[in-house]
């Protein structure tokens, strides 16, 4: 399975069959891709394979040619959208020193990636704690730690050297994962806002509160 | 639609049917807790009437006397986890004067209701986006709605008394709405910290930042 996520970028070429229109490039991309739209935007259970292919203009025994079951490309959008996330998030923070600009690029680097990818993190979000493919399941979940490991050690590191507050902690931890994760919620794909403004504007509520500034 | 809902505490009496055990008190409220448990252990998907006539000892028919389809249970359960939630946070609001007071009677009276009715929350939580039922899904918008404009009004009310700050005042009321949403992720029902315990920690979090506080 975990074979499956990573050979995604891989399998550029595809074998032809007659009287089948061929699934050109990246034919196991482009499903992802048209896959992660149709769940994001009528959900799991009212996409088919069927819809799916005819979107694509290809025959559903060419998607069958790549993924058994609707469920497994489910599953393969989701850690494919974990694994860009953590890759996404730990080379941002990598370029900074200071735990405030080390949380300042977590939260932005996460908010860019969401916008890039967010038919993707709709449905991971949506999706995470339905999956149902174990192996899979346990390999979402530790890119998942991953990617929470990273942002308790900026804090810890925060609070070690006095730039947050002991007390808050945990709390602002889960904050933190709290506003990105539900940030789907008011981020629109057509709006005038980006997702990094948005990341950078909760930023600054979770780091100075909405306590009127000190003049 | 709307009349299912209300009637809810109303229909304590069934008629007997001949050698089936009989939904004895409640039989709505019954088959409403015992569905709202297995969704949100199972998911949707997963639950089946079959299951859930079952779990409550009595036959599939004795379900169908009281709801159509799987969905309308479920839809059912989403207004009424909605609907209480906003007499809750209403009635608790009220009873406080100062902008402060009233954004933290918000924030427990929803964590208490939240911990009251957990699995009703999460099926919510899950459910809203999927809502089928249009009559159904209008009438959850509405109480969402109700709900977030209470707190847009607190809110306003702190930046015109000079509590919160203006310039957080959108981005403060997504972040509480985001730290509530998301609590079912850190609550547990039999872990050792109440909802509430939570709540109170994400509004020192949002009024006061993590900055280290002042001598």
């Amino acid at each position: 399975m975990g074979a499956e996520v990573q050979d995604v970028r891989r399998s550029s070429t595809t074998k032809r069959r007659v009287g089948r229109p061929p699934l050109t490039k990246d034919p196991k991309l482009r499903i992802l891709e048209a896959a992660a739209r149709q769940f994001a935007q009528k959900g799991y259970e009212s996409s088919s394979l069927g819809d799916l292919a005819e979107s694509l203009g290809v025959s559903k025994a060419a998607i069958y040619h790549y993924f058994s079951t609707k469920q497994k490309i489910y599953d393969v959008i989701i850690l494919n959208a974990l694994s860009g996330l953590v890759n996404a998030v730990y080379q941002d923070v990598a370029e900074q020193s200071t735990p405030y600009d080390r949380l300042r690029a977590f939260m932005t680097a996460h908010a860019r990636y969401f916008e890039a990818h967010y038919n993707e993190f709709v449905v991971m979000l949506v999706g995470f704690s339905g999956m149902s493919v174990l192996e899979m399941k346990y390999e979402a979940v530790r890119l998942r730690d991953k990617y929470e490991d990273l942002l308790r050690s900026i804090i810890e590191q925060g609070v070690q050297d006095g730039s947050f507050a002991q007390s808050t902690a945990v709390t602002a931890r889960r904050g933190v994962l709290s506003v990105l994760s539900w940030m789907a919620r008011w981020y629109s794909p057509t709006g005038t806002k980006s997702a990094e403004k948005i990341a950078l504007e909760y930023f600054d509520l979770l780091t100075q509160g909405m306590n009127p500034r000190m003049p």
